[in-house]
């Protein structure tokens, strides 16, 4: 069985990789690119349609372009901003550690949960927007959305469990392949017919006129989900990896604000329908050419950039709850690498969160992205008022005339990013609240709460934990008793007493509870038949409890010799099948959770291994190369 | 916490109860009636519904009378030859004991599957009934069908659990109420109006009205589920018991088919619509009276007989599975009674399993009918050829005339019934195989794969086990090697260290895992300075895993000194609050586990007990009334 699964594990996760054998990137701007703006410039995907859909509820659907370029310059303010922290916070923990070092622990710490909840619902968003262009283009897919999009993230689950990084130079492919097609759309958008028809903005000054806008700029504002993504990509850059990373960013948001524009410009020309209808995108396509292979020249590259985006989020989820973990916010085995130097645990968690949205939403793209903002703006937010506290900073240590002139344009131009940026979500509070977003804003909270009292939880254990001088801990106790416990009398107790025995304990007694009358008198009968030299306490059960009676027995002993230790030796079966644990050791599991609650109580386990299990032990030594232990001595002559 | 929960399952479950006060009831055929003929009774409820609705698919609804008596006679059959079953096998095994004693343990274990089944499907179509009752009375509860049945069920449960028991008087009221009723009903509807107009009986002889009767038969069977739970009774009987059963089984079955009869009359001379409107009682009842007080002075003592009936399956399943795990059939651990002398596991079982077939059906009580007879009347025929196979050994040894013409002539009546019950069975299993028959078909099959597989195991194990003669289990180790596992030098491991020393083994060291190289240079240099007279070993870790390097570092051990124990120290963190579990002792749960395949490997938990767990063990050794121990010694003198 384990032997199976170990070839199985072999097959789908691959060989073990070593510590020494990590390799660290270094990628130049032009491969840098693709794997990290995968994230921004895939948005670009269903973006349009959702400003499109904002426009239409108001009735302003030809104020389109207007909005796009809207969109486009917040776009550009803030990767100019974000370029700045990159420069000056050239690390991996991007904006949790922006926050954290600028803004102190616990406003890193809402940070870390704003970006947890972002990457969940760009994995949703991202699958739900990859299934609407698969049912597009095969229509026989249709009916199956949900299905499709959990599918997406069971192959993702699979791939980032394993460690898959999508080679650089495919996801330059992917990357430029998708710019190409919007490049390619965009040229023969521009040549074909007459734009009068379409051209005239009715941008009444009314309320409604208003809101229509605000929802719309806050809509196209998605586009930015993706730029923290670069903003913690600098380790990942050749050297001068800060400058290198800065210029990646800047490169990224234009090509990303000049592709949305175009899409959007598409989208406008050709009068599509809202997404009911399916993406823009493709419906555009179609009213351009008419043919099946024009819109499988959109859909394919789209769908790869989808996927590679969703994929590298897996990567940064599972990357910040590593740090997170490390900071002692969430439980620390997210903060272990798995032989494949992957975090598992982070990779479960996102897959399993954002496949619960998935199915809550019945992968509703129009749903999902009114749900998402909330945790990307509340991080760009942070950030930036985070940048403008280390500006501040250093302009007061900074006396001459020109540097300190920069730093206060780059402080001005954070300010405005915060300030947009807390426009944006304001809006997408308000406005989003009831279709979704109160959910993203319900579940950063309850992530808040809960890195909180974890972290707490691990600070006030250190401390109880932490070595004092002649430590009480240290002390020896004076004796040791040692119990066995007969339920039987079979092989594993007689093991269970010849290890007791060698084991040399100051006093020596088996234990058996009375609950049948008939079967103690039998145990007593044959113990005094088999002569094993150790006395046989019965302790009565009245009410049929095999555990109370032992831990009063144990706890006797304690009053008389308050500081000696006890040594309870519990024979346990030691199984081969799964099923089997449902047969055995359900009592001793009990009894041993329970006797461990006592102090000075050592639970000995006793394994006794069933034939079952004595099979696959021996195959097991044969499937696993052994790596070599190197064995080092120190404390004796330390 | 755990004081929280002991308070609170005290409320809920009622104080322990001890071994010796446990009460075996001793009743005269008075109160035995009611308490054990519950479930036959109960059946009225929905009988003439069924047999009703079989007949109208045909078009024969008018032959509704001459079913009821065809049923009226199958059950007297029945009741005289199951009479017979409980004056010969007068035990609490019921069916199972009969067919394992004669027809030996294979058929025996098939009859113990086809009860659970039945008794599964006996709890759901009793709790659809009660809903459907509640339903019509209560036109509020209209569209709650699903949520009555299974809140009835968690009442059950939760009144099974503490091991409440109807008391024989309320059960009295409750039978008698009911059949008072009933009675009440045929005697008004006797005297009014004519029944001239519905009075002819047009029975076709066609091959449709043939299938429609021989399914009205089948329907109105399941009068007799209940059967065999007054076959169990004899054990709660005054003396003399068998004798006093069979007069019981014989009344309870006289009344339910006199109930079902007059149900039945009233039914088809009122013309009441099929039970989609609603239980043909109530529909009667309306038009008899056309008063809502009439409507509940019947469904009250309905539902209260089919609660009661309900309940009393539950301990019959319970008390089954317990006899079925004694004879190693099931897990061990459903055969263990709880402090309230109830065996809980069954309780969960039974709940759980037709809380499930509600759901999956959404409690219609047409469906469910459908399905529940196959494990019923499985058991029935088992058991009548069973008797027969008993009869013809008695025969063999009677060699005078007028007993052994009695005895043929018993013999003759079981062949009947289990000619009667086989033909049921097939009609049954062949009409209702699509309605839902192959699913109760299809878990009476499972269970007995399940229990033969569970069997064997236990079988196999108890051989493995058993004690020979100069057992090698009985070797003591050469020497004993201890290692105490350090991941950090903290309080915990003190203790570990110094609990290793008290043990005194013949070699003992500290071991380290390496992940990270710094950290072990500060262990290393800390370990130098606190100066624990122990060597600490550093384990490499090239692929970060805690788990194999420790194994292979035993096996090396084991490689040098084949015959020695190596006991392994392993710190284990006592959490006070639940989800402090989530925080703590994974990795050393993992290692636990993965020690415990090696052979002589000992692995010893050395609990240290966070504050938040000495708060509560405190508390626990004051809320627990200390059962007095008695101690007796055994083996030395022996």
């Amino acid at each position: 069985m384990r032997r199976f699964l170990e070839s199985l594990k072999m097959l789908v996760f691959g060989r073990p990789i070593a510590t020494g054998r990590e390799q660290r990137m270094a990628l130049r701007t032009r491969l840098a690119l693709p794997v990290f703006g995968a994230s921004l410039l895939s948005t670009v995907a269903y973006a349009p349609d959702a400003v499109l859909d904002a426009l239409r509820k108001g009735g302003q659907g030809t104020a389109l372009p207007w909005m796009a370029a809207g969109v486009c310059a917040i776009m550009i303010l803030l990767g100019f901003a974000y370029r700045s922290n990159v420069r000056k916070h050239p690390d991996e923990r991007g904006d949790y550690g922006t926050v954290q070092d600028q803004l102190g622990p616990t406003a890193g710490m809402v940070t870390g949960a704003a970006l947890l909840v972002d990457y969940i619902f760009t994995v949703a968003v991202s699958v739900a927007a990859i299934a609407q262009f698969a049912e597009f283009v095969l229509p026989v897919l249709e009916g199956y959305h949900t299905g499709i999009a959990l599918a997406a993230i069971v192959i993702m689950t699979l791939a980032n469990l394993r460690g898959i990084r999508e080679r650089a130079r495919v996801m330059l492919a992917v990357w430029f392949g998708f710019l190409l097609v919007i490049g390619a759309l965009a040229l023969v958008g521009a040549l074909q017919g007459d734009l009068a028809g379409t051209a005239t903005v009715k941008a009444d000054a009314t309320w409604s006129a208003a809101f229509s806008f605000a929802g719309a700029i806050a809509s196209g504002a998605v586009m930015l989900t993706g730029i923290e993504h670069l903003a913690s990509s600098a380790p990942y850059h050749a050297e001068p990896r800060a400058k290198r990373a800065g210029r990646t960013l800047i490169l990224a948001v234009l090509a990303g604000a000049a592709a949305f524009l175009a899409a959007s410009l598409l989208v406008w020309k050709y009068r599509v329908s809202g997404w009911q209808q399916g993406p823009v995108l493709l419906q555009a396509a179609e009213r351009m050419f008419d043919h099946p292979a024009a819109l499988w020249a959109v859909a394919v590259p789209t769908i790869a950039i989808l996927y590679a985006a969703a994929s590298a989020v897996f990567r940064r989820f599972s990357g910040l709850t590593s740090l997170l973990a490390r900071d002692a916010y969430l439980p620390r085995q997210l903060s272990q690498q798995s032989d494949r130097l992957v975090f598992r645990g982070g990779v479960i968690w996102v897959s399993s969160a954002s496949a619960l949205l998935v199915i809550g939403t019945g992968a509703r793209l129009e749903q999902l992205v009114h749900m998402y903002l909330i945790g990307a703006f509340a991080a760009i937010v942070l950030s930036q008022v985070a940048m403008v506290r280390f500006q501040r900073r250093r302009i007061a240590l900074e006396l001459r005339g020109r540097g300190r002139l920069r730093m206060q344009g780059t402080r001005v131009l954070h300010a405005a990013a915060a300030t947009v940026g807390a426009g944006v979500w304001i809006v997408v509070a308000v406005f989003n609240f009831s279709a979704g977003a109160w959910l993203a804003l319900l579940l950063v909270l309850l992530l808040v709460f809960l890195m909180r009292g974890i972290r707490q939880h691990y600070a006030h254990v250190r401390e109880q934990l932490a070595i004092e001088t002649d430590d009480p801990a240290s002390a020896r106790p004076s004796a040791t008793h040692g119990i066995v416990l007969v339920a039987q009398l079979h092989r594993p107790a007689l093991r269970a007493i010849a290890y007791a025995k060698a084991a040399r304990h100051s006093s020596l007694e088996a234990v058996g509870v009375q609950i049948d009358r008939n079967a103690t008198v039998e145990l007593q009968r044959r113990w005094g038949e088999l002569d094993l030299g150790v006395p046989l306490v019965i302790l009565d059960s009245p009410y049929r409890d095999l555990v109370t009676p032992v831990l009063d027995h144990v706890r006797s002993i304690h009053r008389v010799s308050p500081r000696d230790m006890v040594v309870v030796y519990v024979p346990e079966y030691i199984v081969g099948r799964w099923w089997e644990r449902f047969l055995h050791n359900r009592a001793s599991m009990r009894l041993r959770e329970r006797l461990l609650t006592i102090p000075r109580v050592v639970v000995a386990a006793v394994p006794w291994h069933l034939e079952s299990a004595l099979g696959t032990l021996e195959s097991e030594a044969l499937t696993r190369e052994l790596p070599r232990v190197e064995l080092r001595e120190a404390g004796q002559d330390g």
